[in-house]
Protein backbone atom coordinates (compact mmCIF):
# COMPACT_ATOMS: atom_id res chain seq x y z
CA UNK A 1 0.00 0.00 0.00
CA UNK A 2 2.97 2.48 1.18
CA UNK A 3 5.04 1.23 -1.73
CA UNK A 4 2.36 1.52 -4.51
CA UNK A 5 2.03 5.24 -3.33
CA UNK A 6 5.95 5.56 -3.44
CA UNK A 7 6.22 4.06 -6.79
CA UNK A 8 3.62 6.59 -8.35
CA UNK A 9 5.84 9.57 -6.91
CA UNK A 10 9.36 7.86 -8.14
CA UNK A 11 8.15 6.63 -11.40
CA UNK A 12 5.93 9.61 -12.41
CA UNK A 13 8.58 11.84 -12.02
CA UNK A 14 11.07 11.97 -14.75
CA UNK A 15 14.96 11.27 -12.88
CA UNK A 16 13.31 9.82 -9.79
CA UNK A 17 15.61 7.70 -8.20
CA UNK A 18 13.61 6.14 -4.76
CA UNK A 19 11.80 7.40 -1.85
CA UNK A 20 11.44 5.99 1.24
CA UNK A 21 8.58 6.76 4.10
CA UNK A 22 10.17 6.98 7.81
CA UNK A 23 9.24 8.10 11.31
CA UNK A 24 11.47 10.79 12.58
CA UNK A 25 13.07 7.82 15.00
CA UNK A 26 15.33 6.49 11.95
CA UNK A 27 12.89 3.35 10.88
CA UNK A 28 11.74 3.07 7.26
CA UNK A 29 8.01 1.99 7.14
CA UNK A 30 8.30 1.06 3.65
CA UNK A 31 10.44 2.64 0.57
CA UNK A 32 10.93 1.70 -3.68
CA UNK A 33 13.70 2.38 -5.33
CA UNK A 34 15.25 1.76 -8.53
CA UNK A 35 18.62 -0.26 -9.37
CA UNK A 36 20.87 2.09 -8.86
CA UNK A 37 24.88 1.09 -8.44
CA UNK A 38 26.36 3.35 -5.55
CA UNK A 39 23.50 4.08 -4.27
CA UNK A 40 22.18 3.46 -0.45
CA UNK A 41 18.50 5.33 -0.18
CA UNK A 42 18.13 3.63 3.26
CA UNK A 43 21.58 5.48 4.17
CA UNK A 44 20.76 9.12 2.41
CA UNK A 45 17.43 8.65 4.27
CA UNK A 46 18.88 8.68 7.88
CA UNK A 47 21.09 10.94 7.27
CA UNK A 48 18.57 13.77 6.03
CA UNK A 49 16.33 12.73 8.81
CA UNK A 50 18.85 14.36 10.96
CA UNK A 51 18.93 16.96 8.99
CA UNK A 52 15.08 17.38 9.25
CA UNK A 53 15.17 16.86 13.17
CA UNK A 54 17.68 20.36 12.88
CA UNK A 55 15.13 22.32 10.87
CA UNK A 56 12.33 21.25 13.09
CA UNK A 57 14.28 22.81 15.87
CA UNK A 58 15.32 26.00 13.83
CA UNK A 59 11.83 26.31 13.08
CA UNK A 60 10.66 26.53 16.62
CA UNK A 61 13.39 28.92 17.86
CA UNK A 62 12.29 31.37 14.52
CA UNK A 63 8.50 30.51 15.16
CA UNK A 64 8.11 29.37 11.66
CA UNK A 65 5.42 27.07 12.07
CA UNK A 66 5.76 23.68 10.81
CA UNK A 67 8.21 22.74 8.84
CA UNK A 68 6.83 21.51 5.16
CA UNK A 69 9.59 21.19 2.79
CA UNK A 70 13.23 20.61 2.72
CA UNK A 71 15.16 20.60 -0.50
CA UNK A 72 18.27 20.07 -1.06
CA UNK A 73 20.33 20.42 -4.42
CA UNK A 74 23.68 18.79 -4.51
CA UNK A 75 26.42 18.67 -7.71
CA UNK A 76 24.93 14.77 -7.89
CA UNK A 77 21.20 14.75 -6.88
CA UNK A 78 18.01 16.86 -5.70
CA UNK A 79 16.86 15.23 -2.15
CA UNK A 80 13.27 16.44 -1.20
CA UNK A 81 12.15 15.71 2.30
CA UNK A 82 8.39 16.18 2.48
CA UNK A 83 6.58 15.97 6.36
CA UNK A 84 3.48 13.57 6.58
CA UNK A 85 2.38 14.60 9.98
CA UNK A 86 3.68 15.39 12.63
CA UNK A 87 5.30 11.84 13.04
CA UNK A 88 6.59 10.86 9.77
CA UNK A 89 8.42 12.28 6.11
CA UNK A 90 9.23 11.16 2.66
CA UNK A 91 12.93 11.31 1.48
CA UNK A 92 12.73 11.02 -2.48
CA UNK A 93 16.04 11.52 -4.29
CA UNK A 94 16.07 12.50 -7.91
CA UNK A 95 18.78 12.86 -10.86
CA UNK A 96 20.25 16.46 -10.90
CA UNK A 97 18.65 17.10 -14.23
CA UNK A 98 15.13 15.29 -13.07
CA UNK A 99 11.64 16.92 -13.15
CA UNK A 100 11.96 18.92 -9.67
CA UNK A 101 8.78 20.57 -9.82
CA UNK A 102 6.93 17.66 -10.70
CA UNK A 103 8.23 15.41 -8.25
CA UNK A 104 7.28 18.71 -5.31
CA UNK A 105 3.41 18.70 -7.35
CA UNK A 106 3.44 14.72 -6.54
CA UNK A 107 4.73 14.74 -3.05
CA UNK A 108 2.19 17.22 -2.00
CA UNK A 109 -0.39 15.19 -4.37
CA UNK A 110 0.17 12.03 -2.59
CA UNK A 111 0.40 13.21 0.93
CA UNK A 112 -3.13 12.94 1.96
CA UNK A 113 -2.97 9.31 0.93
CA UNK A 114 -0.13 8.50 2.49
CA UNK A 115 -1.65 10.09 5.90
CA UNK A 116 -4.65 8.08 5.56
CA UNK A 117 -2.99 4.63 4.89
CA UNK A 118 -1.01 5.24 7.90
CA UNK A 119 -4.02 6.20 10.41
CA UNK B 1 28.01 46.69 -4.08
CA UNK B 2 26.78 43.81 -1.98
CA UNK B 3 23.88 45.68 -0.98
CA UNK B 4 22.77 46.11 -4.56
CA UNK B 5 22.81 42.92 -5.84
CA UNK B 6 20.61 42.25 -2.77
CA UNK B 7 18.63 44.09 -3.14
CA UNK B 8 17.94 43.35 -7.24
CA UNK B 9 16.75 39.77 -5.86
CA UNK B 10 14.64 40.64 -2.93
CA UNK B 11 13.20 43.71 -5.18
CA UNK B 12 12.32 41.68 -8.18
CA UNK B 13 10.84 38.44 -6.14
CA UNK B 14 6.94 38.97 -4.95
CA UNK B 15 6.84 38.28 -1.39
CA UNK B 16 10.29 38.76 -1.14
CA UNK B 17 11.39 39.95 2.67
CA UNK B 18 15.37 39.97 2.67
CA UNK B 19 18.59 38.43 1.78
CA UNK B 20 21.76 38.33 3.96
CA UNK B 21 25.26 37.16 2.20
CA UNK B 22 26.93 35.29 4.81
CA UNK B 23 30.10 33.33 5.75
CA UNK B 24 30.06 29.76 6.89
CA UNK B 25 31.87 31.56 10.29
CA UNK B 26 28.51 33.09 10.91
CA UNK B 27 29.64 36.75 10.44
CA UNK B 28 27.69 38.98 7.73
CA UNK B 29 28.76 40.30 4.68
CA UNK B 30 26.03 42.51 3.93
CA UNK B 31 22.31 42.29 4.28
CA UNK B 32 19.23 44.20 2.19
CA UNK B 33 15.59 43.57 3.90
CA UNK B 34 12.11 45.45 3.40
CA UNK B 35 11.53 46.63 7.36
CA UNK B 36 8.88 43.76 8.81
CA UNK B 37 7.74 43.75 12.58
CA UNK B 38 8.66 40.69 14.76
CA UNK B 39 11.21 39.64 11.84
CA UNK B 40 14.95 39.13 12.71
CA UNK B 41 16.53 38.51 9.48
CA UNK B 42 19.98 38.01 11.12
CA UNK B 43 18.47 35.69 13.64
CA UNK B 44 17.42 33.63 10.67
CA UNK B 45 20.73 33.39 8.86
CA UNK B 46 22.71 32.25 11.73
CA UNK B 47 20.60 29.63 12.52
CA UNK B 48 20.23 28.67 8.98
CA UNK B 49 24.07 28.90 8.30
CA UNK B 50 24.02 25.75 10.87
CA UNK B 51 21.91 24.15 9.14
CA UNK B 52 23.90 24.65 5.78
CA UNK B 53 27.06 23.49 7.79
CA UNK B 54 24.93 20.04 8.88
CA UNK B 55 23.98 19.40 4.86
CA UNK B 56 27.61 20.16 3.87
CA UNK B 57 28.58 17.55 6.20
CA UNK B 58 26.05 14.97 5.25
CA UNK B 59 26.53 15.69 1.82
CA UNK B 60 29.89 14.93 2.19
CA UNK B 61 29.52 11.65 3.59
CA UNK B 62 27.04 10.44 1.15
CA UNK B 63 29.81 11.77 -1.91
CA UNK B 64 27.00 14.01 -3.34
CA UNK B 65 28.92 16.08 -4.63
CA UNK B 66 29.48 20.13 -3.04
CA UNK B 67 25.63 21.36 -1.67
CA UNK B 68 24.66 24.14 -4.21
CA UNK B 69 21.18 25.12 -2.35
CA UNK B 70 18.97 24.16 0.59
CA UNK B 71 14.70 25.07 0.24
CA UNK B 72 13.03 25.10 3.68
CA UNK B 73 9.47 26.01 3.04
CA UNK B 74 7.60 26.27 7.17
CA UNK B 75 4.02 27.22 7.23
CA UNK B 76 4.94 30.81 7.30
CA UNK B 77 7.70 31.48 5.08
CA UNK B 78 10.20 29.94 2.34
CA UNK B 79 14.10 30.60 3.17
CA UNK B 80 16.43 29.91 0.56
CA UNK B 81 19.88 29.15 1.08
CA UNK B 82 22.20 29.52 -1.94
CA UNK B 83 26.29 28.93 -1.65
CA UNK B 84 28.60 31.21 -3.24
CA UNK B 85 31.66 29.71 -3.65
CA UNK B 86 33.56 28.02 -0.83
CA UNK B 87 33.16 30.37 1.85
CA UNK B 88 29.80 32.66 1.26
CA UNK B 89 25.62 32.13 0.71
CA UNK B 90 23.31 33.98 0.81
CA UNK B 91 20.14 33.75 3.12
CA UNK B 92 17.12 34.91 1.18
CA UNK B 93 13.41 34.71 3.05
CA UNK B 94 10.16 34.85 1.20
CA UNK B 95 6.36 34.93 1.95
CA UNK B 96 5.22 31.58 1.87
CA UNK B 97 2.92 32.97 -1.13
CA UNK B 98 5.63 34.30 -2.93
CA UNK B 99 7.21 33.36 -6.25
CA UNK B 100 10.01 30.56 -5.03
CA UNK B 101 10.98 29.80 -8.59
CA UNK B 102 11.44 33.46 -9.35
CA UNK B 103 13.76 33.70 -6.51
CA UNK B 104 15.53 30.88 -7.27
CA UNK B 105 16.22 31.89 -10.15
CA UNK B 106 17.34 35.60 -9.31
CA UNK B 107 19.91 33.71 -7.03
CA UNK B 108 21.70 31.64 -9.63
CA UNK B 109 21.56 34.46 -11.90
CA UNK B 110 23.56 36.97 -9.13
CA UNK B 111 25.61 34.55 -7.83
CA UNK B 112 28.43 35.29 -10.56
CA UNK B 113 27.99 38.81 -9.20
CA UNK B 114 28.48 38.21 -6.10
CA UNK B 115 31.34 35.68 -6.81
CA UNK B 116 33.33 38.54 -8.73
CA UNK B 117 32.36 41.25 -6.01
CA UNK B 118 33.80 38.90 -2.77
CA UNK B 119 36.83 38.72 -5.30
Amino acid sequence: MFDEILCRIVDETKGGIGAVLMGYDGIAVDQYFLPREGFDLQLVAVEYANILKEVRKTAEILRSGETEEVSIRTEKYYVIIRTVGDEYFVVMTLERDGNYGKARYLLTREVPQLLSALA
